[in-house]
């Protein structure tokens, strides 16, 4: 077990109607939100205004930063850093998912920064501030209501980067699993596998492989993960099964998920961004493409891995292979995902293309991966 | 599941060689520290020294107060209340197990009281401030470490009674867990049975039953402890195993362990307290009595719970006779501790005496159990 620091001071409130607290927690961090969100979502479902009523309970005026993207975009983000100054805004409320806050995170950090928040993604800066904020979740799946990591796609460039900073924990996130019961199938299904994700990529990654309580903290969450997507994908009303959802969803990925794990990557992340960079491709159904295909490539090498996780989440005795097809079928027939690149349309001349842009990433982000193993794994993901 | 409000500002280091960071971490906090702790132990493994020197790199002066006692007592808190006003510190360092930081804890609160500290126990005064805390944990067990509780004993009244605020979260809990390879084979054994006791007090008391992520969460720590404490006590020496006990013990009741749970009660810690309180007996030992006790007392009520927890975390098919005798036997045979009162040279004449000191808690807890009820517990237990 490697050492490690961990600290998370994200304050949580969670339940039904917990949206009506966000102007008190609101009322120390001043008297002027800029509100990030995406569609009418939050308009159709009662979000926007229950945060309206409750900040003008407070009198806090909020000034409104719609539309954004399921790949946020760096231009959207630099439009909501000039709102945030023109309009002086205090403090940033994330209305949304993970690409909302994410955008909210950049956002935050962009408007106490003089250049460009482009450089935050490319390495050219680091965050030493940002504007203090809240988040609303409204789509377990990120995680990042309670981490101090984000995500934003340069158009330009066609590449999906990541950023972070101790000053980009949100100070409190209100996650009510009502907000959830609107969301179509097939959101519920790209959360649990974006959730599922950020287990694996630490499990699976570690060279340390004596960590037991982080091993059997991720096949709890996990399990966890599997038995309430099924719940909910069963009856859409199951408030509970919607609740273990969404607090699994935050557990995947606050940290905790890989404590004790040494020299871990997110070599999935770094191949899926490239899809989503280049297709506009939902982020857990990019996911549920490429991990298969990581395991079936690396099976030698994480074989022990992958028999302990399919012994303790999915029942299934010591195989390496079994566990990885045990894993692709949950997210086959369970979750309705198509779990190769030729279902989702997307040509095998592109593999090449594809593999060029991860690699970029996976570059910056330091991992021993050669531009030749991603085509091999694109390829098996064919 | 139950709505929540979860925040834990903690800030954990973890692993070998830890405890030199503990000046820069104290640095911000003042110049002078006063250093709580148990008997020589520390002098012995090392601990002492290393924070000693750690402070004096940051120029950080400190006086001590030695002493803790196992069951910490409320006259050597007023002790440490004097020195800490005395010498002007600025903040407070425990360096040992859960009875060390409980009583830092209430001195750091009774620093910043005016009356006696003993009205936080006994319900007369509430915390508003505190001195700042470090802790240096030796002894995984109790979970303080990561939580705002502590329990105090009142040597005059009997009273072993608990108090907590906001304001007594350690800012910054430092976790060696080679400073635990030379506890006596009985302290893993006490530690093991405590920890394992703070999961189930939550579990096997909440009325909502369906917060599928919070008892897998439970099962999975519950894991960890029987087989990080079997390693433990089959090599001492197995750094890995010391780590998972300790990291899973401050997971046990750093508040992750109760989450959506509603109506929750800590019955057998308030029976529990009054074995301490009279007997001067170790919590783990105590607890281990108590709580099989309290499960064939109640096992109708709990079957479900029972039923559940066996399957998970002992392997033993639906049955709730069968997971109790599951938990008694990994008490007895696996951590070698004497499960009965009588085992334990407490007479049987004694349990109204002993129903009576814990109905005194147990009604300042809030609890709806009677002293008819207690007793028949103990009876079970002896």
């Amino acid at each position: 077990m490697e050492n490690f620091i961990y600290s998370n001071p994200v304050k949580i409130l969670f339940g039904k109607g917990m949206i009506s607290k966000i102007g008190k927690e609101a009322s120390s961090l001043g008297k002027k939100a800029l509100l990030v969100y995406g569609r009418e979502s939050i308009k159709r479902n009662g979000v926007y205004d229950s945060i309206a009523e409750s900040l003008s309970k407070f009198s806090i005026e909020f000034h409104e930063h719609p539309g954004v993207k399921p790949n946020p975009v760096i231009s959207h983000v630099r439009e909501g850093i000039k709102k945030a100054r023109e309009r002086n805004c205090d403090f940033i409320i994330a209305a949304g998912g993970g690409s909302v806050i994410d955008e909210a995170k950049a956002i935050a950090a962009g408007a106490k920064y003089q250049g460009d928040p482009w450089d935050f993604f490319c390495g050219k800066a680091k965050i030493e501030s940002a504007l203090p904020l809240i988040t609303v979740l409204t789509l377990p799946a990120t995680g990042s209501e309670m981490n101090s990591g984000f995500v934003v796609t340069n158009e330009q460039t066609l590449q999906k980067y990541s950023a972070g900073s101790v000053h980009s924990f949100p100070r409190t996130s209100i996650l009510d699993p009502q907000t959830t019961f609107s969301l179509p199938e097939v959101q519920t299904s790209y959360g649990a596998s974006d959730a599922a994700a950020h287990l694996l990529e630490g499990y699976l990654t570690t060279n340390d492989k004596d960590s037991e309580i982080t091993d059997n903290y991720v096949f709890a969450v996990f399990k966890t993960i599997i038995s309430s997507s099924r719940r909910i994908l069963s009856d859409k009303n199951d408030y509970n099964a919607r609740a273990s959802m969404m607090w699994s969803a935050t557990l995947a990925l606050n940290g905790q998920q890989a404590l004790g794990y040494k020299g871990i990557s997110f070599p999935n992340h770094a191949i899926e961004h490239s899809l989503s960079a280049i297709y506009d491709m939902p982020h857990g159904l990019g996911l549920a493409i490429v991990i298969p295909a990581y395991m079936r490539h690396n099976i030698e090498k994480i074989s022990g891995r992958l028999e302990k996780l399919g012994e303790n989440v999915f029942h299934v005795s010591k195989s390496a292979k079994d566990a990885i097809s045990a894993y692709e079928s949950w997210l086959r027939k369970d979750l309705n995902l198509k779990t190769r690149l030729s279902e989702n349309g997307i040509s095998k001349d592109d593999i090449p293309k594809i593999a060029e842009n991860a690699f970029g990433l996976a570059a910056m982000w330091g991992m021993g991966i050669s531009k030749k193993e991603i085509e091999e794994i694109l390829n098996r993901a064919f």
